[in-house]
């Protein structure tokens, strides 16, 4: 797909690294709840602005992670922000259902607590069920 | 300063990345307003949980970064949280005065709208009071 001009002169800001990714911040719109931290080159950030669906790049395999292809639990766009340094992404979303794939609605479930690790949020769908058996 | 046991185990279980750094995401934790990411080693994450100030890691200084130590404006430790990787943290603090560099609460401070590159937050603090003439 290619990027409209407003769209690519808003990635070229982007101070993207050696790499090509930027990190981008996934944070529930309305509530304030942080969910997720991923990495995004800039056809992930052209598509995302230009569909308003998000979608990252993933490291693992390398390719454009549409977020929620498999799950169905999807990233709406409400607003993308950029940090003063030009490489940070804050991207504004409606989460559908859970954004991690334990099932939890954040991937930040876990506190250090009084010095231990601590699992502070319940499973909302089992994986299972999230992806098939 | 030597990290107490509890702390060397919490963070014995961080993936920090090839360079020893994980991002930390910096959400102000009662009104969750997401201030600012910046970069920690070892030393930096047990500095934070035993002195309950947040330290950073300076990329561009190579060295270890006590947030507002020149400007006053400290983020104070409410609670530390990793994400479902180990591979990111999330820090609920509580900022004084302001996180950002030119002033503003928030580094967020530009927002993509109609195409375009928006500022939509004001300077509550000039850098000159922050930092010195």
């Amino acid at each position: 797909m290619a990027p409209s001009s407003a769209a690519s002169e808003l990635v070229s800001g982007i101070a993207f690294d050696g790499e090509g990714l930027v990190p981008a911040i996934a944070q529930q719109h309305d509530t304030g709840e942080v969910l997720m931290m991923a990495w995004m080159n800039k056809d992930a950030v052209a598509e995302t602005l230009q569909t308003g669906r998000v979608c990252y790049w993933s490291r693992s395999r390398r390719a454009l992670w549409r977020k929620g292809e498999t799950s169905g639990q999807v990233q709406r766009l409400i607003e993308l922000r950029v940090d003063c340094d030009n490489d940070t992404l804050l991207l504004l979303v409606d989460q559908t259902g859970v954004a991690c794939h334990t099932g939890r609605r954040s991937c930040f479930f876990t506190a250090f607590r009084n010095g231990a690790r601590t699992v502070i949020a319940d499973v909302e769908i089992s994986p299972g069920e999230l992806y098939g058996p």
